[in-house]
């Protein structure tokens, strides 16, 4: 089945500051969103890319694509106001039928082993989004103060979270809601069951700078790039 | 008031393996231990620890002590079966009126400033548990499968969990249950609420070789000894 990726690399600048956002951030002396692009591509090599950026950032987006990969393999579009936006805009691209990972931009250290794990079981089901336990206890909210949630029965959600089209696409079609914060919630919201698979501990999602830190030294244990 | 860290470091022995337990891995020629209880010693002069290690460690926790630290300040004792028991030993041998902060051995970045917002609020309501926003969405195992959490009602719970000894004590005579992960869960069985303070993203928790190499890399960033 075709294959595509669509990474989403950050909103539209709802925080409006002047850093660098993550994902152009560079470890080793490549950008973030380097390492990202690179693992999908090498993933398989009929995968295709969508890379979703902020307005602002595709001129920098389309440089690093310049820079080191085939063209033919990557478009570029802009993002939304949220996530949800940003991957409406990239899935309005796709018109095929198709097996889509959704991919954080920020998660750099995704493998090779876990892109296909994904798409295994998502041939099987429809739906893969990967998962891992939580270290830490969790507590919940409540209109009364908060309460212990069983963190036995408590997944942390990674990407790629990958689907079929014929779940994703119609999925999209749903109106927006800020509990939207991934695509199994679109997909789940739409009235369909998510398939969870194995996670990765180290594919970690670069949100600040000791993130960054991390993520540098794992370059030196983890050959990303083959 | 009093002061009372009681450090957990490690159950007794569960994973039966050769591997340095996490609290005795060296950063910068240091234990991670050595950092945990350095932080807790300079928050407060007045303030005593009650270090609950496996039977089997409990020399080598008492060489970091004579090696680095005076000795008329912490105390020893065995840990048990899983984290509930060895608070519960931990606890066991206070006998005085006092604010107690239970802390993970193995999150050596606790700052003074969580110590004492901590101690703080706890004064005000009895109780303070640290805990921050997960980065990550979140999926709830259920009968049928799973769904998703609201993120933004989710928090992940960090230590120093203080608690006035009138609270923590009694509530440490309830029976044990798989599902108390933490203090603060064992606190709410026993029927009192928990009010949650805000945590430090840099206070992560020590489990497995990705966490060390940020250590290593916090401490660059962030001097811990003063």
């Amino acid at each position: 089945m075709k294959k595509i990726a669509v990474i989403v690399a950050g909103g539209s600048g709802t925080r409006m500051n002047n850093e660098v956002p993550k994902q152009f951030l560079l470890l080793k002396g490549k950008p973030v969103l380097f390492y990202t692009i690179n693992s999908f591509l090498k993933a398989y090599d009929d995968l295709k890319i969508i890379l979703v950026l902020p307005e602002a950032h595709i001129a920098a987006g389309q440089e690093i694509i310049d820079a080191f990969f085939d063209y033919n393999r990557i478009q570029i579009t802009a993002g939304g106001r949220t996530r949800f936006h940003s991957v409406q805009n990239g899935l309005a691209m796709i018109t095929e039928e198709s097996m889509i990972f959704v991919h954080d931009g920020v998660r750099p250290f995704i493998t090779k082993q876990l892109i296909q794990r994904c798409y295994a079981a998502a041939i099987e089901t429809g739906s893969a989004v990967p998962v891992i336990d939580s270290k830490d206890s969790l507590r919940m909210i409540t209109e009364n103060g908060n309460e212990a949630l069983e963190r036995k029965n408590v997944k942390l959600v990674q990407t790629p979270q990958t689907f079929h089209s014929k779940i994703l696409l119609p999925a999209y079609s749903i109106d927006y809601k800020d509990k939207y914060t991934d695509e199994a919630a679109v997909v789940e919201a739409f009235g369909l069951k998510i398939n969870l698979v194995e996670g990765d501990e180290q594919n970690i999602k670069i949100t600040q700078k000791i993130d960054l830190i991390i993520a540098d030294n794992l370059l030196e244990d983890t050959p990303v790039i083959s």
